[in-house]
């Protein structure tokens, strides 16, 4: 069925390679019009004003990789920039990331393990970690967002899973395309950066468009993200007029890793699991609702006079119109990752010893200033949320990411050119 | 455009549902063909002769788990076998492994994370360690094959990643069905087995049919695999006359974790590479040849009188004209896990201390024999094989695969029944 489709995006490559030659696509231009339409299937665009990744509907496949800095020059970080820039446009545009040289005497320039597979909607987005800002000469220019973030109630952060000087976030149809994509940019950045922490993540992939995926618990997630068509989303996510001119069209990358007891969860009633979220299982409608989109009725009671979404209900407390209108855009994945030793729970559930999936969500979110939206807004959670009793937040990382390059340029010239 | 497909899947599912019922499908008839013919789309048969999963084309997504008993009793591992056929009959139909129950005062029958998606190629597949044959009655009923694998040269083997007394591997399109069916099966076993190791693997998603996927290193894996049309096939795979009555048309699974070395890898040149493994990297073609399915000429030598195929490469070790006619079907995935610190390599190799990407190939192999056909294999290649350099073993295991499930019945049924 597949090929039938890998077929069709052959034969729209050539019309795609004669877009992009219209609209000047430097990556096309360099390596032949031939070769792009050979290869250049479901293509999403890299340059542009914001980096792609972000506001791209989600891709299936998810592979982040942070990575430390292994240099003091701006120079080298420049270079890197540089590289890894040209680098994602080509693989995003189905191209290995290194035409091969004709000699067998020097290694291959790409590892080859995708070769013959398409685009397949791979988008690469960087982002810097704090320590960026202490180069020479980029001292002044920290955003006064990018700050640590602080400790909240109840996590169990671990340094290995946490924190980077860099970050690498690939997405894509398939996860040996965005695997192989920071396997090359590792490969392209030895020397300058290493590799300090990765987290791979999964959605059901016949989950498209508007429909919205359902986490590990089954509960859909992401019904009240702000959507790129809606006017508020700019102020929402991207960085504007009152941050720093580099910064202008960037956003802010805020990283948890989540792990989620399942036996737990899987053991708990469909009352309890609904009461927890706030949320309906089957169809997602808010509690009294009966359509996923229903606005919530925060407001209602039962007939004892209870809320019936309750009080420490996931969807109650995180809702804007309980945190000052705060909103975030989530493109979170779920992950499993071996086993697990469960350790004790919190709130006086029953203690379990089983060695269970290592598994959970990789939270992802941007927003535009995470000190004024993620900090109050997980403050608020990790203090009350009743979904704490089934979720521990083991890793933590919080980026500011550069706006998009233009054709020809790097991501990050903005700063470092 | 996978819209369109899942369309198609649906429009088709009221044929398949159809042809189920002809078929006499215990499945599709104790659910009602209606809820078969909503979600029974890209359904492959869970009962036959022998378990699905094994002559299957792969499926791009692997999860393979192994579990411990926790019960000395015969009569706990046949209720779990059971439970676990008709969970696995039930998922492989794109039904929930238990219709939900409308009380809200216990928890879903699934997990739910699925909802919503068709069966997408799932296949499950059960076999035994050799622990399951201490339970009291089967003593004596432990086939001769299933001995532990002896020590190889220079494997590295982690006790937390090998072993184990039952094996479930689960694979379809999607890496969310994949994971959903082991979990259901791991609630299911709760009391009675407690997992142990977990292993995910992908295959590029495009690679379908008679194409050859490649793996980490780019080369193509598989080539020679014997092929279900193939006259030899049986005899390579499935258990026959001389072996214990209960066990004709079973089979053998062997697994092995299979680290590579990426970053030494990809700092070798294509000769190296190709002179590693005895192919060409772009074609496939052994060397000396130019189309993949070109039959390897181990005899030709280069002007200076070297094999053009050396010595030790991978494809001339392992091909069955030097070991008896040993072969064995290859059924694995590459996969990872995370940054590892690579530690120094053997043969004189440059030593690395940079953190890597924890990454590999999840080897699962079937065959008649391991004792026969894997161990003798392994050890030649373990004492000789160039590739050695680049890979080390680190986890391992052995299982007995029951023959299928006829209609109505339970994997392991003429063991336990």
């Amino acid at each position: 069925m597949l090929t039938d489709v890998t077929r069709r995006g052959l034969l729209r490559a050539a019309g795609a390679a004669g877009v992009a030659a219209t609209a000047g696509s430097a990556v096309a231009a360099s390596v032949g019009v031939a070769e792009a339409a050979t290869r250049a299937g479901e293509n999403l665009p890299f340059y542009g004003a914001h980096q792609p990744g972000i506001a791209t509907p989600q891709q299936p496949a998810l592979f982040l990789a942070a990575f430390d800095l292994e240099t003091s020059k701006v120079a080298k970080l420049r270079a890197l920039m540089r590289n890894w820039s040209a680098a994602a446009a080509r693989m995003t545009q189905g191209l290995r990331v290194a035409p091969d040289l004709q000699s067998g005497e020097v290694p291959p320039g790409d590892s080859g393990d995708v070769d013959g597979l398409l685009a397949g909607r791979l988008t690469v987005t960087f982002g810097f970690g704090a320590r960026v800002f202490t180069l020479g000469g980029l001292a002044g220019r920290r955003p006064a967002a990018l700050q640590p973030l602080p400790r909240f109630a109840g996590e169990e952060i671990e340094a290995r899973r946490s924190g980077g000087d860099l970050v690498v976030q690939a997405c894509a149809e398939d996860p040996a395309i965005a695997f192989h994509a920071v396997r090359m940019l590792a490969t392209l950045g030895a020397g300058t950066v290493r590799l300090r922490w990765t987290q791979r993540g999964f959605l059901p992939s016949r989950y498209r468009g508007d429909q919205t995926p359902r986490n590990l618990m089954g509960m859909k997630d992401g019904t009240l993200n702000p959507r790129p068509s809606q006017p508020g989303f700019a102020q929402v996510v991207w960085t504007g007029g009152s941050d720093a001119a580099w910064l202008r069209d960037g956003t802010y990358m805020v990283f948890r890793r989540i792990r989620m007891n399942l036996p737990h969860w899987d053991s708990s009633s469909r009352s309890d699991q609904e009461a927890t979220i706030g949320r309906h299982r089957e169809s997602g409608a808010p509690l009294g609702g009966s359509r996923e989109n229903d606005i919530p009725n925060f407001r209602a009671r039962d007939r004892n006079g209870r809320f019936v979404i309750p009080a420490r209900a996931h969807v109650r407390l995180a809702h804007p119109s309980f945190n000052g209108g705060i909103e975030i855009l989530r493109r979170g994945y779920s992950y499993d990752d071996g086993v697990t030793e469960i350790g004790p729970l919190r709130d006086g559930a029953p203690h379990s010893h089983a060695p269970g999936f290592n598994a959970g969500l990789a939270f992802v979110a941007f927003m535009r200033d995470p000190q004024a939206q993620f900090v109050p807004l997980q403050r608020r959670l990790a203090a009350q949320d009743r979904l704490n009793q089934y979720i521990t937040h083991v890793g933590s990382a919080v980026f500011v990411v550069p706006p998009g390059a233009r054709q020809g340029g790097y991501v990050g010239e903005t700063l470092l050119g």
